[in-house]
């Protein structure tokens, strides 16, 4: 009963979901229970009208050290890896389909499904000591997953080093490359978390989920499709209250009343 | 009759053709009536058979400030602003349909449909003071046509950090995550633009009518139908006049003939 | 007999495989001759089983001017240069379907194809002294093939601003812009190069070549399509003799039997 959660699941009164992994004796793995608690959790974000942000942080020495190599070796059958992928990949794409931004607070070390959890999240804010590194290739399994989400965010080049030779990044390299947005000492982590959430807070839950939605959709067709996706969205972004709102707040130089709840 | 024109349009004895945003009083956005001007002069410029560059300028202390919020909200109907988005996107996409390149000459901020200009240029030359963002969502408006181009110049996690945030990059970043090609103090802009431009002058309109094109064709397709495109374009400007004779000159160590005229 | 090949040809008892451009008198242009020995030697390369890395280098000052420009000269005519550059381009496409990483070693300049070959290696050291350029535009030759590996490694404005003026990037630029990984002096390039040859080599060639391949490939589709192809991969290299021993290894605090013959 009084059994320590492998997840931790935190909501305030502004919407501010937080999830921080909680097995940092074993460097907080995506264990089979660490994936199905994740997944469930995410659920319960996205069914929350109230979410605003969602911000994935860990707890002790290391972020996220990727999937429990102990449990697949148990399991050392086809169909139970097809499986494992499969959910793992479900759940990164349950972390862009989510209609609040997620944000990746990385105190330590992330590797292989770990990196790849980083790179998945719409933003990223890393401590100094943050290290960065997809190097299942390592054991002899090549990071094939952490690496769909990785070169949609970093150069190809430094993509295919960081997977043929296991090295890893320091924090200052992830965010020059585009992995990280922002890198601050540790001590100062937590506040330039809260920065950016504060940041968003600022501005309506709806008219980021739309844009969430179509950025996503729209860098994945050629340019013509994309500019007629976003366009359409953007026009019904404009007739939403919130944006009339916002836009007669503007031409009347004061606050939209959206943003006095904050 | 003596009124200021919203949009100012100069062609040199050169080819290189300079359209500047002209309501420094309204940061230049982009109206209904500047969007149809930027459109009708765009047409021109691609119907002149001797343009060789075409320069986007603005006057006063902002480069654009987008769309006109006034203008938007004095009709809050969804086809219109379908229309006015569709409008737009046209405009941008006239912009990378033209044979000739594009050059963003930019002064001071571009915000919103403005950064998306910049970012939809072939080339881009910023003053260190210009800075740059894409924050509609400052009034509940989620920049997503804006983003279209802005994630095909800069990494994905900048790209959602401008958009979420409504924060500005600095004329620097810009440069260093892609929006920009450079970056010179205020009074050095004029020179640098006009590099760029001599340093096109000195190519054949020709074989740039053709490399640009096949450019952000091959981009959006696999690369074995990218190949395919490029090699096909590649044959057909060897067999042209211009390259025939480019070749022939570095040959015989001379300038070709066709830079004569530069 | 005694006449020097235009390629040179080294493998080692690791399986390291070496191709040395050697014309340097002609800045080792790629030459029909040279072509056809390189994509012979890169079916070689292929067929080895026991090959491990393969570096491409090249002898004398400069890395590689790109096509003949004297031989294009001499045969005026389209379908030649259909051939030629769908030949060219068969070529760039073998490095990256070859089953092992390919490391381009860059001691000189590097222009148009030679830049293309530097772009589409999956890895690339360069010297101090190396300088990139796509400058076929100064003889009125776009470099359209050259561009299709440049934009998928660099920014578009920077792919751009190369292509129409024919500007070179420093080793130094090319590294933070993507298209190198490292750049050393000129007197560490082999140790730089031998660095990265060790550290894959420590790898299993197999994880290597399944990771290798579903890199590209899902590289050019949606992501859901992306993860479904790379989770695949994933299980496929689970299940494989090398990774099931590597995370043995790895519980056991011990190196991989594989590891033993590096």
């Amino acid at each position: 009963m009084s059994e320590t959660p492998i997840l931790l699941h935190q909501r305030d009164a502004r919407g501010v979901h937080t999830l921080t992994l909680n097995q940092p004796r074993s460097f907080n793995v995506l264990s089979e229970a660490m994936l199905a608690a994740l997944a469930e959790r995410l659920q319960a974000v996205a069914a929350d009208d109230g979410a605003r942000v969602l911000v994935i942080a860990a707890a002790g020495k290391a972020f996220c050290a990727g999937h429990d190599l102990k449990e697949m070796r148990a399991h050392p059958q086809l169909d139970y890896y097809q499986q494992l992928f499969a959910r793992c990949s479900r759940l990164m794409l349950d972390i862009q389909r989510l209609p609040v931004p997620v944000i990746a607070r990385v105190q330590g070390v992330a590797t292989a499904a770990g990196c790849q959890l980083v790179a998945q999240c719409d933003l990223a804010v890393a401590a100094q000591e943050a290290r960065f590194g997809v190097n299942g290739i390592d054991v002899g399994l090549f990071c094939a997953t952490p690496s769909v989400p990785l070169v949609r965010n970093v150069p190809t080049k430094v993509a295919m080093e960081m997977l043929l030779t296991g090295e890893f990044l320091s924090a200052e390299d992830a965010r020059a490359r585009g992995l990280v947005n922002r890198v601050v000492p540790a001590d100062a982590l937590d506040a330039e978390v809260e920065r950016l959430v504060t940041a968003i807070l600022a501005k309506p839950r709806e008219a980021i989920a739309l844009g969430k939605a179509v950025f996503y959709q729209h860098r994945e067709t050629g340019i013509e499709a994309a500019y007629q996706l976003a366009g359409q969205t953007m026009a019904c972004n404009m007739v939403h209250p919130v944006a009339q709102e916002g836009v007669q707040a503007f031409i009347e130089k004061r606050a939209p009343a959206w943003r006095a709840g904050v």
